[in-house]
C-alpha cells in the first residue's frame, strides 16, 4: 500500500457499467445477436483506432471536432472511430473480394465522441448496427423491417410503431412541382413540422426554401396525409402525376407492406409516415424509425434506411445497401422507465450459503449440480453470519438460499428458502434441482 | 464518388475481424460469460480511455512505453487501457460502497498495447477475465479452479490439465533453508526450469541468487517433485520441516483437492506442479496455468492466481482477491489447429432461394416461420440463377437450402437440398420444419 493514493475517477464524459446496468447492456446485445442472427447477418469487428484520413470529413465539421484523435508511437495520425459506419465502410472497400455481395453484417461496437457532456450524453457509447450491401432489391428493405419489428418483439415490447416512409416520395413530389432543386431546403424545414408546427414550416418554405405560398401548401398537404398505409399510396399517386420516381417509391413501399403482411407482422405496428425526412443527406430509399407507443417522447430506438453507395470514397465498386441501428442507451433509459428491467445485479439465482468450511466441497458439489441443470448458482465464499449472508442475497436480488449445517448434512436434507415468499422448506438431497425450480418457475 | 479514392486500410499491428474469425471469438466469448454466470460472477464495464496516472506505472517501464496516450480536447493526459486489471482496481476502489464484498465480477473487453507487431501478436486485443474480491477465503481458490474447468470443458476441450501451485510452498521451503530474502532472485531462476534445464538453473541459483550447491540442489528436488497431489505434499511437508508459511500453503492445496474431487471434477485434468513461479511481483497464494494436451507449446490457455491487495494504489481497503484470464487469441489459433473451428461465415443454416420477386412474401414467410422454429433462416435477397445461389451458399456454410418457384407455389410444396449430402427432396409446405429438422439433426 502506497502512502499517497491515486484518486479513483473516470474522465469527465465516461462512465463505468456497474453490475445491475450491464446486466440490461448484455441482455439487450444478446438478444439484437440472436435476432440478427436468425436472418443470417454475420458479426464482423475493426479497430478502436484508424488512420484520420479514414474517419475525417464523412461526418461532417461537428463529428471532425468530436474526433479522439493523436499521434501514435509510430508517429501516424490516429483516430477512434466515432461511429460504425465509415469503418464498415472501409472495410466493405478492403475486403470486398472476400466477403463477396451480397454481404450482410452486423456489428455492436463501443464508439467515441468528444461531444459536450450532457445528461444521458456520454463520449463512449455502444452502436448495435445491421445492414446489407451489394444490393438494391427491395426485399433487403422488407427484411430490414422484419429484423426490426423482431428485434422490439424479441426485447419485450409489444406496443411499438415502425414508421416507414421512402425518400423517393417526396423527391417525385418535389420534382413534379418543379421544386427538385430546391430539395435540402425543403427537406430540412419539413424535418421540423413535429417540432415548430405547419405555419412556420410554411414560412421557412416560402422564405428560405423560396416556394410559392401555393407550392408550400401542396407540400404540406402532402406531409400531412394519414391513413392506412393503402390509401395514403393511392393517395400519393394521385398527388404524384404520374412522376416516374415518386411512383417507384410508391411501389416498393406498397410491395414492402404487402410482403410484411405476408410475412404475418401485425398491421398496427407499421405505420406509412410521409413526413419522415431523417438523414437527408445520406438516405436515398426506404426510412425506418421506431417509436415506442407509450413513450414517443424519447424519440426513434431504432432507424435506418437505404443508401446508394456505402464505400464510394474507398472504391469505385458501387455499394448500395440498406439498414438500421438499435439505439441501446435510448431503450435502457426506456426499459427502466418502462419498468422491464428488475432491481437485480446479480445473473445467478440460487445462493448457497456458506456455513462451515468443513463443508466446503459438499456446497460446491450442489453449486456443481445445479449448473449441470442450467440453474446458475452461487457459493457464497466464506462462512458468515447467516443473517449477513441473507442480506447479501436480497441486496443482489437471488431468488432462493440453499442452506445447510452439521445437522442437515447428517440428515441428507438442505433448508430451501424461497426469499421472495420468504417461505422455507426442508428438501431432501435428491429433491433440490426440482425443488429449486419450482421456486423459480412460480415467479 | 469521389475522383481520387482513399486507401482501405487498418493500422499497423490491428486487424479486422471477417464473419469467420468473429464468429469463433463470439462463441468463445458466449460461452465464456454463460459459464461465469453459472458461478454468479456480475459483468462490469469501464472506459477504454482513463486518465494516464491511472494506468501509468501498474505495469512496469514496459508497459508504460506502450500506452496509447495522448491530450485530449480538454488537455487531460489521457490513455487508452493497456490490461482489464488495473482499470477494475480503479472501479472497485471508487465505487467500493456500491458494490460490496465479497465482490464477483467478469470482464470481457478490448484492451491496447502499442508492442513491436509480429505474427499473432496484435495491439489491440480482447481480454476476458473473472475475479472474487474480498475475501481471502480457499472457497473462492477452490471456485476459480472450478471455473477454469468449465470454461474448458464447455468450449470443447477434453485433453486439457489444470496445473496448481501455492507461492506459500516455495516461500516456506526458502524461509526453512534461510533463503527469504533471496526469493524474488530464485524464482527468476527457477522460472526457467522449463526453458533451459536443471544445470543452467543450478548455475544461476549459485550465480546469481547466491546459495549455496547444497540449496541450490534442495531448491531443485522440490520444484522436480512429481507424482499425485497427496503424495507431493506429503513430500512437501517433510521438506518444509514444520514451516508455518509452507504448511498454510500445504493446507490449502490439501483442501483444493479433495474440494474438488469431491465436486466431481475428473482427477487426471488437475495436477500439483511445485515449479509454477508465474506472476512472480503479483501473485501470493495459489496459482493456475491451464495447458491443453495435445498442444503444451501453445502455452497456458487460461491462467491467474491469488493476489493479497488489488487497489492499494486507491484505497487503503485491502482488497485480497483471486481470479484468472481466458486466453482468448490462444485459444481461437488452438481450435483452429485442433479442427474445433469450421469453415462457416454464416450464423444461419438454410438459405430460402430466391427465384421471383412476385413471391418475395412468401420467401419472407417462411423465413419468419423457421425462425419462430429457432431455425436461423436467411433469405437470398434477389433473383439469381440458381447455380449463383447454391455457390453462394456452399460458400458461406449454409446447410440447406430450399427451392420455390410457380410451380412449387401452385402444388403447395418446396424442394428441400441437403447441400452436404446433395439430397433433394420435395415436401409439402406443412413439413418444412420438419423436415429441415432433420437435415440439421443428421449433422
Amino acid at each position: 500500500m502506497s502512502d499517497s493514493l491515486i484518486k479513483p475517477q473516470t474522465l469527465k464524459g465516461f462512465r463505468d457499467y456497474l453490475p445491475g446496468a450491464a446486466l440490461a447492456r448484455e441482455k439487450l446485445t444478446e438478444i439484437a445477436r440472436e435476432v440478427y442472427r436468425s436472418y443470417g447477418f454475420s458479426p464482423i469487428d475493426t479497430p478502436a483506432l484508424e488512420y484520420s484520413q479514414i474517419l475525417l470529413g464523412k461526418g461532417g465539421d461537428e463529428s471532425d471536432k468530436q474526433l479522439f484523435r493523436f499521434t501514435d508511437q509510430g508517429e501516424r495520425d490516429v483516430a477512434m472511430r466515432f461511429d460504425l459506419t465509415v469503418p464498415f465502410a472501409r472495410f466493405a472497400a478492403q475486403h470486398l473480394n472476400d466477403i463477396g455481395t451480397p454481404f450482410k453484417r452486423y456489428h455492436i461496437g463501443t464508439v467515441w465522441r468528444a461531444e459536450k457532456p450532457q445528461r444521458g450524453r456520454y463520449r463512449e457509447f455502444m452502436q448495435c448496427d445491421f445492414d446489407t450491401i451489394g444490393t438494391d432489391s427491395n426485399a433487403s428493405d422488407i427484411e430490414t423491417l422484419l429484423v426490426i419489428h423482431d428485434l422490439m418483439e424479441r426485447i419485450g415490447f409489444t406496443a411499438f410503431t415502425i414508421r416507414v416512409n421512402h425518400r423517393k416520395l417526396l423527391n417525385g413530389l418535389l420534382e413534379s412541382l418543379g421544386l427538385a432543386d430546391k430539395s435540402a431546403a425543403v427537406l430540412r424545414a419539413l424535418d421540423k413540422l413535429p417540432k415548430i408546427g405547419a405555419d412556420a414550416v410554411t414560412s421557412e418554405l416560402t422564405a428560405a426554401a423560396g416556394t410559392s405560398s401555393e407550392q408550400a401548401e401542396k407540400v404540406l398537404a402532402f406531409a400531412g396525409l394519414t391513413g392506412a398505409p393503402e390509401q395514403i399510396l393511392t393517395d400519393v399517386e394521385k398527388q404524384l402525376a404520374g412522376n416516374e420516381t415518386g411512383l417507384d417509391g410508391v411501389a416498393r413501399l406498397r410491395e414492402l407492406f404487402d410482403c410484411a403482411a405476408q410475412a404475418g407482422l401485425p398491421s398496427e405496428r407499421i405505420a406509412l409516415d410521409v413526413s419522415i425526412a431523417r438523414g437527408l443527406d445520406y438516405y436515398t430509399g426506404t426510412i425506418y424509425e421506431t417509436f415506442l407507443n407509450d413513450l414517443p417522447q424519447i424519440g426513434s430506438v431504432c432507424s435506418g434506411g437505404r443508401y446508394d453507395n456505402l464505400a464510394g470514397l474507398f472504391t469505385r465498386q458501387p455499394l448500395p445497401g440498406v439498414g438500421a441501428s438499435l439505439g441501446l442507451d435510448r431503450l435502457l433509459a426506456a426499459m427502466e422507465e418502462l419498468g422491464l428491467t428488475g432491481d437485480v445485479s446479480t445473473p445467478a439465482e440460487v445462493l448457497i450459503v456458506f456455513f462451515d468450511a468443513n463443508h466446503t466441497g459438499r456446497y460446491m458439489r450442489l453449486g456443481r449440480l445445479l449448473r449441470q441443470s442450467g440453474i446458475a448458482a452461487e457459493v457464497f465464499p466464506q462462512a458468515k453470519a447467516l443473517k449477513k449472508q441473507l442480506q447479501y442475497a436480497d441486496r443482489k436480488g437471488f431468488r432462493v438460499a440453499l442452506i445447510a449445517g452439521d445437522r442437515e448434512f447428517a440428515d441428507g436434507v438442505w433448508q430451501v428458502k424461497d426469499l421472495q415468499q420468504q417461505e422455507q422448506q426442508t428438501v431432501a438431497d435428491d429433491g433440490i434441482v426440482e425443488a429449486v425450480r419450482g421456486i423459480l418457475a412460480s415467479a
